[in-house]
């Protein structure tokens, strides 16, 4: 695996870009679009939030097919408890995209980030769309890239190239997100490109894995979003023999998602809304994956855990507190083990050994400041 | 039923004390001591985290038989993570009241709250008991109120009288807590007295709903402590008829029993580290009440709710999000419906309707502000 510069136009056959329509008053981009040259295998992850926006309304349906051609992003506005009419705006974007590219509105998935509550601007985004389809090209990721971003500072990118069965391929990713956060809301937003040739099966095999091992297993503050979306293209062109099933070609694909996955989630944390520190949480020796996902978590959601390394305060009784909240029977002091990395550096490690399997999982957070409760009580 | 000055000396037959037996630094009062002067009726409801202090492990096995006349406890140190001496303290920390009160170690509740993983000073405290015990008088419930609290701001004691079947009867307690705090963890500690003539199973069934009602539906920061705990004891001295069936005398008691816990449990919450604000949230239209009580913890939990509050930003988005994030799928955005008054004030109340059933519940919390994560990041 070899990592390049660049992003989601990096894989052959896709075309970005992105532009300011003026959703964002600060005229910053505000509307982007990723197209494949043709028909791609696809996988799209949704927040099990159940109050979902609209466009993800719109995306599940679209996204159930598994056959995806285009991606239009919007932020500054999440379309969310926008009623009926965010509905049609989100469908009716699908819609003019489609027109626009010639293709079924079924093969468009549509997403928003943003404020929450506000109409859609729909006009904006209506007349914007000849202009944005008509500048995409294959060097656009970086425009598509900025356009999602809300409170983000940074841009997120990752691409890759790897060897199968003689072909190269080449695997890329943009991400945003930094917490749900001002003015009102923001989200987890990922889209993957790759010219793999891989069967639908085989796709979804792999990017849920992936997903579930980087994205799900972050935290910034706890808050999960209306409008969180994971989307994966894969559109054939690097004319490798198609992965159609386990063994040597997947696990080399696999890595390489798992490694744009993991990248463009860290970044998230590390962008994360007033974070000082980036803490990686593996906690070991739990009686299921899932049993030890979920006591990193506890820690990484822990405010207590999270002030501690803010303040350089090395506590480990708060760690084990929030290991102990979980209510797991089997857990008792003689038997938890718990070490960490000296907390008055940027990047803090935290080990905790529940000592009662041989299950472990690894989650990623950032600190609580004083930077935090500045942006997220701000508002008016 | 009518509001009394004073506290858990109020009724008949109860004495207390409290002073400072040099585990606290500072001096401040660290050991206090609740006796009844008969074996009353117990009930006690201990934290769910699997992570126990040693002192509740012991009084885990005295609560057992319902039958207690005496509870210890000191602040400054948790007694926590303090391996096998841990425990033998705490056990001989009742012995040794049992001898000087000449009444069965197991009629003793021994409790710890502080700093935990350091080895409790045990010979301050047995040092200092015979002065303990020898200041016990009915008008010391202020001191004992007092040596239960850490970095508590407020003393917390609430008394009320009743009339059940032509006798008074009075209800009293005092409680701790303010956070999982600095420098490491604190506590909600509960302590109830009343005079009042009550079956051990009435009193289960009273105390474990106004718990439930009360301590149980509060949250500062989410963490779950590893030394929570609230005791009742009833002994009887009221003469009244005893309440030993559901009916109008077990309706009062109940009535009076759960206003004393709610009191003291909207303490803590108006004492929570860094509260600037005070947070009603109740959530009606519910299917189960345990569903609505989720829902409500839910929001009260937010950190964006949290920061909302603090920056008088009155921010529905996020109090949607919080509602979805429970994933409950009936919940759709035509159907919640949320109200809430001025975020500006200092005390703010905030009703969802999730129009799915019948249920309800309320439940407190404070806001998140710079002053809280500035407490718990100080140490060191």
């Amino acid at each position: 695996m070899k990592v390049i510069r660049g992003g989601v136009t990096k894989p052959k056959g896709f075309k970005a870009n992105g532009l300011g329509c003026g959703i964002k008053k600060s005229g910053r981009l505000d509307l982007g679009l990723i197209v494949s040259d043709c028909l791609a295998e696809s996988v799209t992850v949704f927040t099990k939030n159940s109050v979902k926006a609209a466009p993800l309304i719109i995306s599940q349906r679209h996204a159930r097919n598994n056959k995806i051609q285009a991606i239009i992003v919007n932020s500054g506005n999440a379309n969310c408890f926008t009623g009926d009419m965010g509905l049609i705006y989100a469908d009716r974007t699908t819609q003019l995209i489609g027109e626009s590219l010639n293709i079924p509105k079924a093969n468009v998935i549509v997403t928003s980030t943003g404020i929450i509550g506000k109409p859609l601007p729909f006009k904006k985004i209506r007349k914007a769309i000849p202009k944005l389809v008509k500048g995409l090209s294959a060097t656009g990721s970086k425009r598509v890239a900025n356009s999602i971003l809300t409170t983000d500072l940074i841009t997120k990118e990752k691409a890759v190239t790897i060897t199968i069965g003689g072909e190269k391929v080449t695997l890329a990713g943009c991400a945003k997100g930094s917490g749900m956060i001002a003015p009102n809301m923001a989200t987890m937003l990922g889209f993957i490109t790759t010219d793999a040739a891989i069967s639908t099966k085989m796709l979804k095999t792999a990017f849920k894995k992936a997903v579930d091992q980087s994205f799900n297993c972050i935290t910034v503050d706890g808050c999960m979003s209306t409008n969180d979306m994971v989307t994966i293209m894969a559109n054939g062109f690097a004319k490798n023999k198609i992965i159609s099933k386990p063994g040597k070609d997947f696990n080399i694909f696999y890595e390489a998602l798992q490694f744009i996955c993991l990248d463009l989630a860290k970044k998230i944390v590390l962008d994360g809304e007033g974070a000082t520190k980036f803490i990686q949480i593996t906690c070991l020796g739990a009686k299921t994956p899932k049993q030890a996902k979920n006591a990193g978590l506890a820690i990484a959601n822990s405010n207590l855990v999270k002030t501690a390394a803010y303040g350089n305060d090395p506590n480990w009784g708060r760690i084990a507190a929030a290991v102990g909240s979980l209510g797991i029977n089997t857990i008792n002091e003689k038997h938890l083990q718990i070490k960490f990395s000296p907390f008055h550096k940027s990047e803090i490690r935290i080990s905790v050994n529940l000592n009662i399997g041989n299950a472990s999982a690894t989650v990623y957070t950032s600190d609580l400041s004083n930077e935090y409760v500045r942006i997220n009580g701000r508002y008016n």
